[in-house]
């Protein structure tokens, strides 16, 4: 489907439910408003369903948003690349041909919806509903700053590889807009509580160092977000911290998830292919951010993953 | 003057010298060697001149430059609002009718230059100095990785409420035009020596909070930095850690420049005018951001810090 096909589509139904994917992001959520939001403003009927609660940052796309009722007729998936990623409560929209419309920018889209557009060069998905909302001169000051928290968050504010002109045209037209890009970005990458600044200071002055100091491990225990009070998703950003570090290439982050089972996350420099690495562990992802599941002793685990790093060094 | 009188100048004349700010940053270095780069591209004959040495991270921006001989005929000042912001080294350009343009984008320019250009809505010089060099067709890939680096220097990478539609357009021309932003935003932003991060984690982990946690104070001892091996220059960037605390809208930093003598940075939520506050111990600047010098104890001058702030809250 093009572009006017999803507009046509937009317009020609009504009763939309939108969805997002789990462990939401500010692009999903930005997205999934954002259209909503449209919808509502055309006349139409519109909810949008998440399979979890919405961390209290991302608070502000939705503090003008309570459901509707109506009988579902339409529905419609924003940045969700698969069906497995719709998590456990939104089990019904993982049946085949469930999902209506799916709009996505991940090259690895599986098509499971009845119809699909995806643009795989956009930096966001909020990148792809900008140039649908636009083309209906629909881009006003909420709508701007909800699609701003989704370019601004896939795009590490402007800092990742995947950023581009598009993106930063794209900012300029939705801060013309209104766009609150100054609270968005402290709401985003600054503001965090003292309970997760102790928490990440606790794990990253313990960071351990391999390969002759080019490989970083953090390791982030059920015991130390119980001791800190704070849950994984707040201080996920520590993710990227041991590629702050001079000389460092390989940055990884083992997330206790029960006793002896470890989600990693792999982040790597341009020396170094972090999807081939999970892959050895059944695991994968993009080029420079991968991730896996591992099972075992932690220092088993680590063992291995360095040693299938140190091949590629 | 206006865009196209400092056209003219830069056509007409010949051995320019570029002078850039003392304790330079990525707007004035990037600046300086951008007008040099086009200069020479021109066939004209031009050095920078920078007061102190380059800090390792703005290396990339003058790996190209090597100084010319000639007899120095036009003297250009890059992003310099005051002579006494030029450093003990540039004293003969503090001179009365030493500097033949400026080109600048504070509001607090003294107009202390022959001929002076200064557009105060930038959000940093280098927006200018692109609009300068695109009327010109003169933005080739070094240069606009030079320009790039001054303006996400200088808007904290389109964080700062300075940032506006403009930066992210330019933004958006200079990555067209190559700039390297990745390696850019990774140098500027996250690239620290595991000293510096140790540096920091000594110093926030003692951070104080004062005012129902609505204050919080760093201290940058003398002792700290020699324990670390660190200078003030690589950590500079912790006078931003305080207001990254949830609730806190004071942040304030206290460098120690010799036994009992403190330089103050104040940084603040908009809840709170930083230059009121600064400006009632002789110091000054923007109403977020402010400095001044204190003498006494530690323990004293936070004590005074503390009061005076807190008659504003």
């Amino acid at each position: 489907m093009d572009k006017q096909g999803v507009i046509k589509a937009l317009k020609d139904n009504d009763n939309f439910t939108i969805i997002t994917h789990k462990s939401p992001d500010g692009d999903t959520l930005g997205c999934g408003f954002a259209v909503c939001a449209y919808l509502r403003s055309i006349g139409k009927h519109a909810n949008v369903v998440n399979n979890d609660e919405i961390p209290k940052r991302y608070g502000f796309l939705c503090d003008w948003y309570s459901p509707q009722e109506f009988d579902e007729q339409f529905v419609i998936a924003v940045d969700i690349a698969d069906v497995n990623l719709m998590g456990d409560n939104l089990k019904k929209y993982q049946q085949p041909d469930a999902v209506d419309l799916c709009i996505d920018h991940h090259i690895s889209n599986t098509g499971y919806a009845k119809e699909t557009y995806v643009d795989a060069t956009a930096g966001a998905a909020a990148m792809i509903i900008y140039e649908i909302l636009s083309e209906e001169n629909a881009i006003d000051q909420p709508i701007a700053s909800m699609l701003y928290t989704g370019i601004a968050t896939d795009t590490g504010c402007f800092k990742f590889q995947n950023t581009d002109s598009r993106a930063h045209y794209y900012a300029a037209k939705l801060i013309e807009a209104g766009a609150d890009f100054y609270h968005i970005n402290r709401q985003m990458f600054e503001v965090r509580s003292r309970n997760v600044v102790a928490a990440e200071r606790a794990i990253t002055s313990k960071m351990k160092y391999f390969c002759s100091e080019r490989v970083a491990v953090n390791v982030i225990s059920l015991s130390v977000l119980k001791k800190y009070g704070v849950d994984l998703s707040q201080i996920e950003a520590i993710s990227s911290f041991p590629l702050t570090i001079e000389g460092v290439c390989a940055g990884v982050t083992l997330k206790e998830k029960a006793t002896g089972v470890y989600k990693i996350s792999l982040r790597t420099t341009e020396e170094l292919n972090a999807s081939v690495i999970c892959n050895a562990f059944g695991g994968g992802g993009h080029i420079r951010a991968a991730g896996c599941e591992m099972k075992g002793e932690l220092y088993e685990v680590i063992e291995k993953l360095i040693n299938k790093i140190s091949e590629y060094l």
